[in-house]
C-alpha cells in the first residue's frame, strides 16, 4: 500500500489547483465530510473551535448536520457523481460513515484531494470479507471464519454450526448480522456474500479508539467496555475505563496499534474486540471514523475523539487521550412500539442530576431502536457513574 | 418590577400565537439570539446538544455565528424594526450583547414572546448610570460615583480627581472608559453623559458567573480572578479558582446572589468585582449574558456557562457549577501593528501541550486587540496551568 500522506505538508495543505498554501483556519480551506449524521454533527461542534470550514454530503435534507454548516449538499454519498462533484473543490475529505463511493474517492485522490482515511482502507472496511482476510493475513487475532457467496453454499458448512453470519457489505448499526444457531435456523440465513464466523465464547466486548496523523504520530484511548442491547445488536451502555487486567489492556492496545500501522491509517479508528473467557483478545471489527464507543471522550477525556479526528486529518499534534473522570455512556434508542415526532420523556428529571450530559442528535422522528441521542454520566467513580447511568436509562424514554 | 417568567410553564413553552405546547427540542421551537459574535457561537455549540433551533440576528454577514444556524438574519440588533421583525415568530429571545433595541423587546414581550433577560434589566445594564444607581439603591457595595451630562460639568468635580470616566452608554470591550488622573487630563475627557467613578485601590479583579431560571433556582460558579491588558483594558488572563480568602469568596457570592434576586433575573449574569486591599468587595459592573470571564467553564467546570444559560432560559434544572480541574484562560487578542487576514503563529506548537484547548472565533481578519479566540489550559494544579498558559501567550501570536 502506498503512503497516503503525500498531499500533506505539516498542518498546511498545498493545493495544486490553487498553487498556494492554506492553513486549516483560513476561510478558503474546506473540509468535506461524507455523511451528515450524529457523528458528523459532533465533529462539526469541534470543528467550530478550530474554525475549520466543514461541508457535508448527505442524502437527507433533514440530516442531523443540516443547517450547521455553510455548505450542506443533499446527495448520495454512495453515488460516484455525487461524491466526485462534492469532493473536487475540497482540500481534505473525510467520512462519518463508511458506505461511501470509493471509486470517486480514488479519482479525487489522484487529482490531489487529501482523503483520510485512504480510499483503499475504506474499501477494505466496507467488505467484512476483506476485513477478516486482512486480520488473517497480518496475524491479527480474530474469530475463525470462512466466506460464502450465497445461501446455497451454507449447508456445506453445517459442521461449523453454530456461527454468526455477517453480510460482507451493507450492514450497519446492528443490521446485516444474524446468529445461526442450529440446522433449523439455516433456512433463515441471508442469501448474499457473507462471512460465517465461529461463535466466540466471550466475557466482555471492549473497544479501543486510536488515532494516527500523516506524520505517523499515534495515540490510543484507554480501553472501554461495551454492553449491547441483544434485541437490536446495538451498544446500550459504555463504561470507561473497562475493568480488565493489565494483560488484556496491553493486548488490546497492541492490536489497535498494529492495525493502524499495517494500514498506514490516518484519522480516527475504532477497534471493537472480544475478551474471551481465557483472556484472549480477538478483533471483531473496525470502524474508520469517530464511533459510538468514543462518545464519552467529549466530557470524560482530555481530547474528544472528534477533536482527535480533526487533529489527525489536519496533521496537527494529537491530543492527550487521558481520562479526566470515569464515565458511563447510555445510548438513547427509540423505544420499540413508538414511531413519529419524538418526545424525550423524563429528560428534565435526568438533567437535575449532577454529571449528566445530554446529546440529542436532532432527528425529528423516532422509530424502534433508532439512535436518537446519548447521555454521558461523569462521576468520581465508575460505580457512581454506573448507578446514575442505569437511573438515566430507566427514567428517559424516547417515545412519540 | 413585574415577575418576568409569566410566559414560561416549566420547560414547556405555551405559545399563544399557535395555542400549543412546545418542547425545546421540538423542531417548531425557536430560540432567537440578538448578536452573532463569539458568545453566540459558543452558545450554538451547546444548543446543538439540546437540539435547540437557534436563530441569530447580527449586522455582519460574516459574524462568527454565520453558517452555523438555519436562520441567520443580517440586521442591526439596535434597530427597532429589525429586532421586532426577527423576534416576532420566536418562542424565546435572548442576547449575547447588551446593546440591543429595548423598545422592540418590550413590544415583543407584550405580545407573548419570552424575553430573557427581561427588557427592563437590559435597559438598566445598557446605561452605566442606571446600573450604578441600582447598586446604590439596593445597598450593593460599589465604588463612589456621580453622574454628569457633558464635559462642561466635569471641571466642577475636579476635587474628586483622580477618577474613571465611563460613558453611560455605548461602551464595549474596553472602549468608552478612560482614566482621568489629573487636571491636565480633564481636557481629554469624553463629552457625553458619563459616570465619574472614584479610583478603587484594588488588589484583584474577580468575577462570579451566576444563573437563575424562571422557577427561581439559582447557582453561581466558583470565583475567578482576572488579569487585564492595561493598554486595551481587556481581560488577558483568567484564573480559576481565584486565590482569595473564604471571607472574600463569600462576599462575592453574596453580592452576585443579591443582584440576581433584586433583578428577578433569568439567564446567566457575569458580576465583575474589585477586591480592595482592605478585603472589601465592590461590584464593578454586570453583563447579563455569557461572558469572557466564564469561557473556562467549557472545559473546567461540570456545566459550561453556555449550557447553563440555555438551561436557565428554557427553565430546565440548572447544572452543577463545580470545578473539574483548575484552569487558566488566555484571550487571543490581535497583536498591535497587524491588520488583515489572520494567521495564528505558534498555534501548532501550543496544540502539542497537554491540556491546551483552543477556541478560534471565526473572524477572517485580525486588528489590534481584537478578540480573535481564546485558549483554556486545564491542569492538575493552578500553578501548572498558569505556567503553561503564559507559555501559550508567548508562543501564539495573532498576526496578519
Amino acid at each position: 500500500m502506498k503512503p497516503i500522506w503525500a498531499n500533506a505538508i505539516c498542518a498546511t495543505y498545498f493545493c495544486p489547483k490553487f498553487s498556494r498554501l492554506k492553513q486549516f483556519y483560513s476561510h478558503s480551506f474546506k473540509l468535506g465530510v461524507l455523511g451528515g449524521g450524529q457523528l458528523g454533527r459532533m465533529l462539526i461542534q469541534e470543528a467550530v473551535n478550530y474554525d475549520v470550514n466543514v461541508a457535508i454530503l448527505d442524502p437527507s435534507p433533514n440530516a442531523p448536520c443540516a443547517h450547521l454548516v455553510q455548505e450542506f449538499v443533499v446527495g448520495d454519498f454512495a453515488d460516484y457523481d455525487a461524491v466526485y462533484k462534492f469532493g473536487k473543490d475540497k482540500d481534505v475529505l473525510t467520512i462519518e460513515i463508511e458506505h461511501v463511493n470509493v471509486e470517486a474517492l480514488r479519482k479525487l485522490k489522484s487529482e490531489g484531494v487529501a482523503i483520510y482515511p485512504d480510499p483503499e482502507i475504506i474499501h477494505i472496511v466496507q467488505d467484512k470479507g476483506l476485513q477478516k482476510a486482512f486480520y488473517r493475513d497480518h496475524q491479527i487475532a480474530t474469530a475463525d471464519f470462512i466466506l460464502i457467496n450465497s445461501k446455497a453454499e451454507i449447508s456445506a458448512h453445517r459442521d461449523r454450526l453454530p456461527f454468526m453470519q455477517k453480510l460482507r457489505s451493507g450492514g450497519y448499526d446492528g443490521r446485516g448480522v444474524t446468529a445461526v444457531r442450529n440446522e433449523e435456523e439455516l433456512s433463515q440465513a441471508f442469501d448474499a456474500p457473507s462471512v460465517l464466523e465461529s461463535f466466540v465464547d466471550f466475557e466482555k466486548e471492549i473497544s479501543v479508539i486510536i488515532a494516527r496523523n500523516p506524520s505517523g504520530e499515534v495515540k490510543s484511548y484507554p480501553v472501554v467496555e461495551l454492553e449491547f442491547n441483544s434485541e437490536a445488536n446495538l451498544v446500550e451502555y459504555l463504561f470507561s475505563p473497562a475493568i480488565i487486567s493489565s494483560a488484556v489492556e496491553e493486548k488490546a492496545h497492541s492490536l489497535a496499534h498494529r492495525i493502524v500501522e499495517e494500514l498506514n491509517f490516518v484519522g480516527i479508528l475504532a477497534v471493537e474486540m472480544f475478551v474471551t473467557k481465557t483472556g484472549d483478545v480477538l478483533v471483531n471489527e473496525i470502524a474508520p471514523r469517530p464511533h459510538n464507543s468514543g462518545h464519552h471522550t467529549i466530557e470524560a477525556n482530555i481530547t474528544s475523539q472528534y477533536e482527535q479526528h480533526l487533529r489527525a486529518i489536519l496533521n496537527l499534534p494529537l491530543g492527550s487521550t487521558a481520562i479526566i473522570n470515569p464515565a458511563v455512556m447510555v445510548n438513547l434508542l427509540g423505544e420499540p412500539g413508538y414511531s413519529g415526532p419524538v418526545n424525550y420523556e423524563g429528560l428534565q428529571e435526568a438533567l437535575s442530576w449532577e454529571g449528566v450530559h445530554v446529546h440529542i442528535y436532532g432527528k425529528a422522528d423516532t422509530k424502534p431502536f433508532r439512535k436518537m441521542g446519548h447521555v454521558t454520566v461523569v462521576a468520581r467513580s465508575l460505580e457512581e457513574a454506573t448507578t446514575l447511568a442505569r437511573r438515566v436509562k430507566s427514567t428517559v424514554r424516547v417515545i412519540a
